[in-house]
């Protein structure tokens, strides 16, 4: 019997022969939980358990461990397929999942990007240079004053005009009000420049009520969505990305899985949880913290986040790195260095503080990466 | 104006003027995510933004700031809440939550827990001492085997007799078949022994599907349901506790979670993640890696997921810690000791390798906690 498996690849610190012992472990502990004695001989033994297929030094006290899972065990779904790749060994301190080679007969069980950089570049019409996205904050104004930020923005250009993820449905900026005002005031904008600038709407939410933003979200003209699966969990972003009756882009923000990527011995490599987990869960732009911003990720880490949004999985299409969080101007040419076009510049504070006028603010950021 | 505020004590490592730098800036992150020079006066700068109360030495190099934020910027949603709590701020490496409190403000808006100790003490019978739980396993076992050991353990008198949380819909292994067995299987051995075990099968599944795995094993008569949030999202196990048609127990299970907690300078703190933050999403009983099993879990961060599950928050009932992971029947008096009567054992493992006869396994571990 020939049956399709899947791979992990995990870094495990320790000297050598407990990081063996661990990888060997780990084959056990994602599936069948119980000690090597208790495995039963035959169709367990033979394919359900995890099988070590490669062990290898990298660094002193790191070793890498490729470990493949028949693909079954995932039962086709992204909450059990996560549950096999880390559930239970994310508990235990020292193992990284590094990189998956998820293969056909898991990829073609789940859409992937709706939309992807093509289809993202289309809605907002710009074809070869990177776009432009920025957030509507801070959380406190009314839906008249986020909608006049709105306006402003679009005037000045910007493609993606979202909601800060902070904004929800608060007694002070309710949903539906803020959604509405905001919708109206980037089509009025786009009205009078005829760019096609989009308005996206956070719709991270209460599971319960998750379906009714994202009616009125386009019942309203919203042109895209933002959600952050670390909240609302990655399965919830998967189902958007694959209803029909949704069918906007999804941009995926990192809120609440920080933890995840915080220590370099335990959780997921960057590219992982801000590259491939995000295709797999069909986002269309993922965002995470830019290097040299505020939150201290490495150039070296945006890299391979870009890379895993882009490079080959399956019949996916590529993503949007969307590097964002405390970005200046001037390390723009360096960022156009290392993205090249096919990247979302998430631009908060700067647009903001430059100067008092949005419009010229967002008319100074185009020119810089060679737009207009 | 009086504004009701909810605080969260984080702890950051770090020299104190770069620690104290780190919580006037978390302040920002989690709320307004501006700089300080474009928070606007008025409304948002007194209101809105999070407030630094309290800042002191811990240890060396490690500091605790208390924070507190407007209820309203929650916007009463548990996954705007986590957002307010540590969205962001998750990213930043050297902060830790390390205990909440939410207040009759923030908590009145979620039901907690349905059932909580008593009201599962009151579904299996047993009121005064602890309560023992085994997982059926191992993956890859059919619907028939499975249902065998079910039968086995609830003969022996297990009161909780869970699906492993890797069982999902396999096609070796299929939901449904699997629950109607199971549940058929515990049925008929409570009419024997005329007990109440109970069969709490895994509803953890995409966000599309838990609803019919859920009205599936209610059918079928199952007494309970097990649910992973890290893998769902803390909001879909919201949602099910709050829902009156669901009206089960809810066992909470850690998988995909322990990226939280497995570094001790960043995520979450024990009694937080396994303790506050179940309650808060309606868990009855809280499952995490005990302390001497194959985990790594330390005694005392035990003791505080215990603390957590049953200390004070609001009206809500306490819940059971349930501890599990590789325990050996020799630990049991040490357990005992630790965490008294209110507490699920989770026994695995350990009831399978004793002996081969699964129903004598069980009666000697139940005698070993003064059970029959």
């Amino acid at each position: 019997m020939n049956r399709e498996r899947f791979t992990v690849i995990y870094h495990i610190v320790g000297e050598e022969a407990l990081a063996l012992e661990k990888a060997k472990i780990l084959c056990l502990e994602q599936t069948v939980e119980v000690g090597d004695e208790l495995v039963p001989d035959g169709f367990i033994r033979d394919h359900i358990i995890g099988q070590l297929a490669h062990f290898s030094l990298l660094a002193n006290q790191r070793y890498e461990a490729q470990i493949s899972y028949d693909i079954e065990t995932s039962a086709f779904e992204l909450t059990q397929l996560l549950n096999v790749i880390f559930g239970n060994s994310s508990l235990k301190a020292g193992i990284k999942v590094h990189d998956l080679h998820l293969g056909e007969g898991i990829l073609s069980h789940f859409r992937g990007p709706r939309f992807g950089i093509a289809g993202l570049r289309k809605r907002v019409g710009i074809f070869d240079k990177p776009l432009l996205c920025t957030a509507l904050k801070p959380m406190g104004k009314s839906p008249t004053e986020i909608a006049q930020l709105a306006y402003d923005f679009a005037l000045g250009g910007v493609d993606i005009i979202k909601d800060d993820h902070g904004l929800s449905n608060q007694p002070f900026c309710p949903y539906e009000e803020r959604v509405k005002a905001c919708a109206e005031a980037v089509a009025k904008a786009n009205e009078k420049t005829g760019k096609n600038g989009i308005y996206v709407p956070n719709i991270t939410a209460p599971t319960t009520e998750i379906r009714q933003r994202v009616e009125y979200a386009k019942r309203q003209g919203a042109g895209g969505l933002l959600i952050a699966p670390g909240l609302t969990g990655f399965d919830t972003m998967r189902a958007l990305a694959e209803e029909e009756t949704v069918n906007l882009p999804l941009i995926s923000h990192p809120a609440f899985l920080g933890s995840m990527v915080t220590s370099p011995e335990n959780g997921f490599s960057h590219g992982v949880l801000f590259g491939q987990l995000q295709r797999l869960a069909g986002a269309d732009a993922s965002i995470y913290p830019n290097y040299g911003g505020r939150f201290g990720f490495l150039r070296e880490e945006c890299r391979s986040i870009a890379a895993h949004c882009q490079n080959k999985m399956g019949d996916y299409a590529p993503i949007f790195p969307t590097p964002g969080g405390g970005m200046r101007l001037e390390g723009v040419p360096d960022m156009l260095a290392l993205y090249g076009n096919d990247v979302i510049f998430l631009i908060g504070g700067a647009l903001y503080s430059r100067s008092m006028d949005l419009v010229e603010n967002t008319r100074y950021f185009l020119s810089l990466v060679g737009r207009q």
